[in-house]
């Protein structure tokens, strides 16, 4: 049997759905942190970018997609959205996801490839799964995949520069606050600084609660190796960036010397250097961050290729909306609790339970609405 | 024998350095083309983005630095540039080149590694080396290696949607300019009309002239196999961008299927993903743009690591800068002349000799300085 479609009025229909984009405004955004904050190689941070990215449908939805940064390049990205992606947006299929974002990406491909351009994508692409995750009438960790409704998490400090005093009471107010799990920077001049820190923060938490370290890619191979050697006494769960994101084989150079597994993802920003990572520097734990490696479908792809692998996903940044895509996954490792507090910008609670596991919200969409009264006084420019 | 130095009195000197940049600015520009050009992966292509960056020293030196872009994301280089590294760069010693590099590629790593920083990177690095150069009264050619002063060199056509007729009416143009050397888009739907299009060019321009195809990564892996083994009787110099430029592995399956040697490296924005490329996909020819891959000294690095691996180093697009790297290194393959044609909008006439090598500038500086009475009509904004 042969069934003959009428080409045109298909062609016709889409054109006019219901679900086309009608417009796109962008926000940025300058939220200051309550204090300096400081790692390895980024330097102090004394505030963060947020855009935020408002989609709308011909059929009056509105989904809501942001990305943020460490305090740079902001302002590029708002033009990237504004410039260059809208046009091509508006007009297009809300719920044909998967395509808008392969035209983002090929659109700007020459100047794009990772960096910027994922983070302009992200806030678009976040966006487009609000309102699918809205038009479902469905919560995101139901959308995305559904495995859980809450994961396990972590507090992650930027807390370089705190006197061990202060980062003890820091990793107190963690514990205090619920949190099963606990991150350090590291990246002294001295790494025998570090292993002193690493040491004090175990002698605090007790021997059940996790624990990771963190150099931001501060290190070279040889001082990483020989700090990872020093540490592994400890229990340490992860060692995260401890070179540079652009040297896999110096990864699994490490990899070889110690028994401390290793994490990377927060500087990579496609998916293919995600696949080269898996293949040539031998981790243990993979954290893509939806805000840069081009949103949801990014962070699923990631999500799909560590299942495969074996490996557990795991997240940094963004944890109000990581906690749904990591409660949605099988193979989910430990959610990042970022120490930018996006969430307090946000109308919905951040919850951890007793069990020190973070609850996705169970509301339609992806469970992040900006709340006006509150990021609104650091609104810098809005179209 | 101890030398004492005086910390303070250096750190003074550097402070006060004649050669510091007193001032930066940044002009944005959208030049139309004389006609739509297409290839097989960007689409068509109506104009050209300029940002240019003018670095100022304390001294008096003024130095030009630009990139460009296929038509999107040139608005948000020019915020790079002014909103995230102009306050870092003014007060810096203009003469550190590699410090200031370094500076840039770390301060907006987060949202860099590449993609759009490298372009606003390579326009601030371009307009230090011209300062340089100036400084030392030597052409760039001779500043940066000085091999030779003159570089092989073919045209790339973007040509595409050319009819056969119009092609070859095209390429004929090439050679009456006095190339020898030509370069053709393929990646028709059919690869059997592009294999037509290969024949019919052989059969015009002879046994002579060097001949390139570049399929703008729209190939599949398989297709990619395919064409090259259908084309290898034309004397194919080298096939550029056959896939995907994230599919190392996949470069290196159709290299190891036809003899035509594999080219790439205008879609690869760290040097770190030319050191990949070439230990993984096989490559016969490197061609970074230093209008991407970080400026002059982003290029070098690249130049360098070609020459450790044996390999030739081309170019892609910008030609009147290229024309004074390329004829500067030993081991030079093919300058591209690509078709935006920049170097009509320079006070510098762009020479192909009798021998059809193209011929750096002889000047003091890069020799590229934009004549305010052809670009100033397309500029759309300027600090
Ligand atoms: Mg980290
Ligand atoms: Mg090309």
């Amino acid at each position: 049997m042969t069934t003959v479609v009428n080409k045109e009025a298909q062609v016709l229909d889409l054109a006019t759905a219901k679900s086309n984009i009608k417009a796109i405004k962008t926000e940025y955004y300058q939220i200051p942190l309550a204090e300096v904050l400081s790692d390895a190689k980024h330097g102090d941070h004394t505030h963060f970018e947020l855009v935020v990215c408002r989609v709308f449908t011909q059929d009056g939805f509105e989904g809501v997609g942001y990305t943020y940064t460490g305090g740079t390049g902001g302002r590029a990205i708002y033009s990237l959205i504004e410039d260059d992606l809208k046009s091509s947006l508006v007009g297009q299929d809300a719920s044909r996801i998967g395509k808008i974002w392969e035209d983002m990406l090929y659109k700007l491909h020459y100047v794009g490839r990772g960096g910027l351009l994922s983070f302009a994508m992200s806030a678009v692409d976040i966006a487009l799964w609000d309102i699918r995750c809205k038009r479902l009438n469905q919560p995101l960790w139901q959308v995305a995949g559904g495995a859980n409704s809450s994961t396990r998490c972590y507090a992650g400090g930027i807390d370089l520069n705190f006197s061990e005093e202060k980062l003890l009471n820091n990793i107190q107010g963690y514990l205090d606050r619920g949190f099963k799990g606990v991150k350090i920077k590291v990246g002294k001049p001295d790494y025998r600084e570090d292993v002193a820190r690493v040491a004090a923060v175990r002698k605090l938490i007790g021997k059940d609660i996790i624990f990771m370290v963190d150099a931001n890619y501060s290190l070279t191979v040889e001082t990483a190796i020989r700090f990872a050697k020093a540490i592994e006494q400890y229990d340490i769960t992860w060692f995260e960036e401890p070179t540079i994101p652009d040297d896999y084989q110096g990864y699994a150079r490490i990899a070889e010397n110690t028994s401390i597994p290793l994490a990377m993802g927060e500087n990579l920003h496609t998916v293919y250097e995600f696949n080269y990572a898996i293949q040539q520097a031998k981790l243990g734990f993979l954290q893509p961050d939806a805000s840069n490696i081009g949103g949801i479908t990014g962070w699923l792809k990631v999500a799909d290729l560590a299942y495969i692998n074996n490996l557990p996903i795991c997240t940094h940044g963004m944890h109000e909306l990581h906690v749904s895509l990591m409660s949605s996954q099988p193979n989910a490792g430990h959610m990042e609790v970022h120490s930018f507090p996006i969430e307090q910008y946000t109308t919905q609670p951040f919850i951890v339970d007793e069990n020190g596991r973070a609850v996705a919200p169970n509301v339609a969409g992806t469970g992040v609405e900006f709340d006006p009264a509150l990021v609104g006084p650091h609104l810098i420019k809005q179209s």
